[in-house]
């Protein structure tokens, strides 16, 4: 039986940081444990030029407190009005290792994101070139559309004519949340992985709204039903290096979640490595979690696996995790997978 | 253009109306439209004799106010320890209307409810000799049935079964969500009704969780996709008189409904009449409202049509309705269909 497992120390291909009171009080929680972060641009307003970038990556550092490291990797927010030349030396001069595509109103902040995908097209050409991946949140947003549709849609409507009529163009499927999207991904020979989050392994959408409805579980994409949660465990555990870890983790306070119009997002940053090692040892799987966690991102983003690492430990007595990370702008609720958890990471 | 319309005063065929403070503070919302109601036994404890459903009627008499006149229609709220010759004295004494049918864990405060069926046969026997209607909350409450297919398994698995083995029983099928739950009312000839909330025929699940978490949307059983809310609609306004008004109205406090665990139920006590002119109106079927409404239920329950009338008007101008209800336990937010409505009811 295995008490101790020490791994490359692992990377978050997607990551919520915020800015401000709430970036110093989660960028801990994030450094703690991993040594790099895809950091979404969906800040208010948006990132969406190289020198906007460069700006929000020098706050992230001045934010990280003495004593840890953490490499910030900086994504550019797409909109109809993204200059390709903006995006080519961004990524020229090493700043920007991605590009993130909202569909226009899809989750938190994505108001300025694309609604004619036609109008980025020589953004999305560029990218193609000089070989800069897409981070794609893959939900079409049509009001008459399930929303448990979204992701299937989006694939069949969006992401594949985007990649068919964009030859080359390298895309990251962020957080999927099904089957399809399993399948999507495993059908496709090059160019294409995805991002799974710690919670898509974890709940199912009965989680959120079975014996009262639970917005501390609410994210978008949402949760599915039971048959994709476990296509996305075997996924994330099969050692198929197209799947790597994004955890999506994204701080709201309490009173933003508990409302009449909670926010999207899970709170994950602090205990997705003994989530992850307690998912895949259900799953008979701990020697896959480097690969998942620590490997197959850098792999696909063509950066180097990090020399540090990471020790996850299984104690006998399950482990306690803050409930809460207090913040000045009040409380954010850590993901609570709903059992015991008898692993710690250091 | 109909800007007026006059019907049998409606009765509500499915309403919870607490205990205490907050009995006070809803009885008159309901009161102020309708001449009866079925009055859901969940309270805590739950009402499983006939003294008790005796004392509950006494309270909720005496919580109308001077100047209004209502009739609660009481039922019992069957337990595996639920007596056959309580009931029937309940019912012989012209107490009670119906017997209540809540899987264990199923919805609020039913923990006290039926896990095996079995031991409630006896019950159920001598409701079909005595001719008492079981209203029943249609959803198995298995962890492993996603949410979504709880009330199509049940017809399946738990209604169809009781049904054919208890020959006479008389059954509504309360807030029925799904067109499987249409279906089956519709491909029976007897004993077989079904009521249709209000926020049913106006929601599904996208209004729950598209663009944020709305827990004054959710209830249960939750809204489901679209088709389902046309199946619903159809029905309603279809003339068929195996279709009824149930609002399942249910006040909840604000606190209880925008928290980490939001209670099930929307409230709409205040402004069902409206928005069911409005609906009917969309479906060109005002004809149909005042079957669905006032009609159709005394009809399954064998009482009479009431004789006093209700109007409902069609102004030039939306209609404004109250957004909360204060109430001693907090504020009760009115349920909101998301657009003007023009219609009133006096």
């Amino acid at each position: 039986m295995i008490q101790s497992l020490t791994i490359a120390r692992p990377d978050d291909w997607h990551l919520h940081l915020r800015d401000g009171a709430m970036l110093t009080a989660v960028l801990p929680e994030t450094a703690r444990h991993f040594a790099r972060a895809i950091i979404m641009p969906n800040l208010v307003p948006p990132v969406v030029t190289g020198a906007q970038a460069a700006a929000y990556r020098d706050r992230i550092l001045a934010a990280l407190p003495a004593g840890q490291t953490f490499e910030p990797l900086m994504t550019l927010y797409l909109t109809e009005d993204t200059d390709p030349a903006d995006v080519a030396a961004a990524h020229a001069s090493g700043l920007i290792k991605a590009v993130k595509l909202y569909p226009a109103g899809a989750t938190t902040n994505s108001a300025s994101g694309v609604g004619d995908f036609d109008k980025v097209r020589p953004v999305l050409e560029k990218m193609a070139e000089i070989g800069l991946p897409l981070c794609v949140h893959g939900e079409v947003t049509d009001a008459d559309i399930d929303i448990f549709d979204r992701e299937a849609v989006f694939i069949d409507r969006v992401l594949d004519p985007i990649r068919k009529s964009t030859p080359g163009l390298r895309v990251v499927m962020e957080h999927i949340t099904t089957a399809e999207g399993v399948d999507y991904v495993k059908s496709n020979d090059h160019d294409l992985g995805a991002t799974i989050t710690t919670h898509h392994l974890i709940i199912n959408r009965n989680h959120i709204l079975v014996g009262g409805i639970k917005p501390h579980y609410y994210c978008l994409p949402v949760a599915k039903r039971e048959i994709h949660r476990l296509a996305l465990r075997a996924a994330a555990t099969s050692g198929d290096a197209r799947f790597f870890l994004g955890t999506d983790s994204a701080p709201h306070t309490d009173p933003n979640k508990e409302s009449a119009c909670g926010c999207a997002g899970c709170f994950t940053a602090t205990n997705t490595m003994p989530l992850l090692a307690h998912v895949f040892e259900q799953d008979g799987a701990l020697d896959k979690l480097e690969g998942f966690a620590s490997r197959n991102g850098p792999t696909f983003y063509g950066l180097p696996v990090n020399n540090e690492t990471l020790t996850l430990t299984k104690h006998a007595q399950p482990a306690s995790f803050p409930a809460k990370i207090d913040t000045p702008d009040g409380p954010v609720t850590v993901f609570d997978p709903g059992y015991p958890v008898y692993w710690t990471a250091t």
